[in-house]
């Protein structure tokens, strides 16, 4: 499949601000104006879009009024837009040690090797954010760029988790080691339950691909790897949901 | 969006064998060969998803070889075939009573309320076969159809958990309640934890629309409602992500 979003598309398209990214759903347009790391270049919404979001979010950004229709045409066939779209810059990307604020509750990361699909991506950065996690680790050349599909998914996340887009995995965990966090790989032959796994301290959760699982030299990076005790007849839990549990398990108390 | 696979479609089309369905993915596609329950009517397949199935699946019905791009024609756009389609009947109805057979471990139904996305119910029917559920619950007018999709986001449960349709959700939850299940409403406003909600016994999780959430007189219905504790800058999780977070607490032990 095409994928207009592409990071190679937005670096050809730096010149013209914001031509490449529509973000679109009530939730991941309000969150995207209300991130003031966030640039917005211009809103299309519906009259109700319009008051549902209200003028303080909307002073930030050039914005008009159109039918749900011609709203559908600037996006992907089949969007579910809900009256808003919202051109916008890319975010400025982040490195991982600029968003790990120290904090009174246990940090959680998660580490995604490799996962490529924009619905699971956008799922968990919604869970992340629902679970207070610090942020969601990606490899750039091996996950989902910005768009539209994963905003929504995310449901406002992309624009309240940090999304890290790292060259290396295993560097990442490496310095996640250094700055005390303890490193568990998800996975279905895991040598401890879930819960034994994660019962103190910073984690990292690392979750792999549903095809290929987590790579060798990513798992041999975690200090334990752990499994979700399932029925037998199931070979494995898609992996957003499977990040929800996990993040449910740290913070269940 | 046309729904190709709408029930009305299925009435139509049944004198015309198996016309209306066709799931793909190799998990569905083993899945409901697998099935005693389920008819097929033929199988279109790569070399390497003809191996990968095998021959004991394959003698049940009638198969072609052919390459990706000619088995991705039969399908609706973008489906992630992985060189395996399988046309057959929808499976034919079953009463709750029919499935829910005595269990040494605790029961569990999952019950639907006007949840209309496949990937998200086809989700559900994973986490649901992943934990040892006894069936799904849906309201026949306003569920997601057989389709492609919902299997191939089931990975197979749909041809192992009793995906059950009903006319009457409320009267579902009576028919579960005279069996001793105990009956607990999954809402961001629940009054208990769903740790406490959950604690013993046959347990019946209700979950609602991410838009309009339970309908009152679903929720009426129940004997507890539980909320799962996130942060207060998200509304609401994946209702997918919900379902596999209750399922787990149940199961959690």
């Amino acid at each position: 499949m095409a994928r207009p979003h592409s990071k190679r598309f937005y670096q050809r398209a730096e010149a013209k601000p914001g031509s490449g990214l529509w973000l679109y759903g009530l939730h991941a347009v309000k969150a995207a104006l209300a991130n003031p790391r966030r640039t917005p270049v211009r809103a299309v919404l519906t009259e109700r879009a319009h008051a549902e979001i209200g003028p303080k979010l909307l002073a930030r950004v050039a914005n008009e009024r159109a039918d749900a229709e011609k709203i559908g045409r600037l996006l992907p066939p089949g969007s579910v837009h809900q009256g808003a779209a919202l051109q916008c810059e890319p975010l400025p990307r982040r490195d991982l040690s600029e968003v790990l604020a120290p904090s009174p509750r246990r940090r959680i990361v998660l580490v995604l090797d490799q996962i490529s699909d924009p619905h699971n991506t956008g799922a968990i950065l919604r869970s992340a954010a629902a679970f207070g996690a610090s942020a969601v680790v990606v490899q750039d050349r091996h996950a989902p760029p910005e768009s539209g599909a994963l905003a929504k998914a995310a449901s406002g996340a992309l624009d309240s988790v940090p999304y890290v887009e790292v060259v290396n995995i295993a560097r990442a965990l490496d310095e996640l080691a250094e700055l005390g966090f303890w490193r568990v790989a998800l996975a279905g032959d895991g040598e401890r339950s879930l819960k034994e796994a994660v019962a103190d301290g910073d984690i990292v959760i690392v979750l792999g691909s549903e095809g290929a699982g987590l790579r060798r030299l990513v798992r041999e990076r975690c200090d334990a790897s752990a499994l979700i005790p399932i029925d037998a007849g199931m070979e494995s839990l898609n992996v957003s949901n499977a990040a929800a549990i996990a993040l449910y398990e740290i913070r269940r108390g």
